[in-house]
């Protein structure tokens, strides 16, 4: 934890009072101590710096804070991804690492080679899946969870949700081995918005590729070395950074 | 597993017999049938496909294939690693990964904030390593394994071993959050050789920092969000990677 999340309703004229996994953290990971400062932010909300001024070292755990949050939340990236249900150990680590990357919006679809049995996991809740968007936003000091959406259907993603947003995205980009494109001569000069569709195990099958292109989407490659969805996740997230940062 | 890898002695006049967990994963995984092909790699060789010839389903698996390798592998890629030594199941997951992205070479070192206990775990021998190498190999299609060097002291690595290998390096890169510079700024616009030091969880501590740069090592950062370090390897390796596709 590189910031103490807390909700807005923890906090009361500046008075902060845990008593929970975050008080034991601060106590037993972060070793601090009374006169200590941390960095807290509100859930959705701003980020600041709160004292130690009370601290129950010995279970039960108790630390008593009071501090301001006055400063925004590191902006969004404008990078969004589709991508097929994977595996829920790999999906839980993906909800993490898009939670710190600064993702703001996350599409998990069904596709022909996802694994019928990965949708019985629970990590398509949403009190489950939080918790590892949270962990995620605690390493990246972020206070805002990135949206995720859950999509049981490939066609009525594709064709009836799909054009409802797809006016946002400047760039709509197919992660496809075999394409002969790379992402430097798709994007444009700017920081523009783009989504990015990453295909299951084995990849999408042809009639989902077809409809990926007749939705506008652009095949792109990354090399001829297949990965493994959460590292082309990380990978492509930073390719696409890169080249933003390159030519700002 | 998207390739077979075998070791050299393991095919002799173009047959091969596999009665591990390679011909379990052809009979249970893949669901191979006699007359399909696979993907067959020699480690630190040449690659091709075999057809499979013989198939015992039942335990005990055994498969018997016929085949040729022909191919070269992948090239490795220009961006090479240092980092602090992470905990052990971080770096099981980072020794694959970068595997799979054709790194050639990473240094693992010690650093003030790297918690002793750390070094207790037999990750650092090379038959408990190598395990975890193959899978990143299995995954993207590889058949050469990076180089490992594990080095227990940070001073000695930094004075007497960096000063015999720098010169193979164009950049040297220290990622720092709270440098002004980002990658784009600092890479030239040709393919050249990178090497990137990642720090512990908390960071470098200043003398460290200075000895990097007394090294020649730049800063820069990749924004403000702080990244594990498994989330940073995979997302700088994109960057530079990025940087050099758009500028060929």
């Amino acid at each position: 934890m590189n910031i103490i999340l807390i909700e807005g309703s923890e906090m009361r004229e500046g008075k902060i009072t845990l008593s929970d996994h975050r008080a034991a953290h601060i106590i037993k990971i972060l070793k601090c101590a009374e006169g200590d400062s941390v960095k807290v932010g509100i859930l959705h909300g701003k980020i600041g710096t709160a004292q130690i001024v009370g601290l129950q070292k010995k279970f039960p755990f108790k630390v008593e804070l009071i501090g301001r949050v006055e400063s925004a939340p590191p902006p969004k990236e404008p990078v969004d991804f589709v991508l097929a249900l994977p595996r829920p150990i790999m999906l839980r680590r993906i909800l993490s690492q898009i939670a710190a990357l600064g993702v703001e919006n996350l599409h998990i679809v069904n596709a022909n080679r996802v694994e019928k049995s990965f949708w019985n996991t629970s990590l398509i809740e949403k009190e489950v899946f939080t918790e590892h968007l949270i962990h995620g936003l605690e390493q990246a000091v972020d206070t805002v969870m990135p949206n995720i959406v859950f999509h049981t259907r490939f066609k009525p993603f594709m064709e009836d949700y799909l054009p409802t947003v797809s006016a946002r995205y400047t760039h709509m980009l197919l992660a496809h081995p075999g394409s002969t494109g790379g992402l430097g001569t798709l994007l444009g000069r700017n920081r523009e918005r783009v989504l990015v569709a990453i295909g299951p195990e084995g990849g999408w099958v042809d009639y989902e590729v077809g409809l990926f292109r007749n939705q506008g989407f652009s095949d792109f490659n990354i090399g001829c070395r297949i990965l493994k969805v959460d590292t082309a996740v990380v990978n492509i997230h930073g390719r696409i950074m890169a080249l933003f940062e390159n030519v700002a």
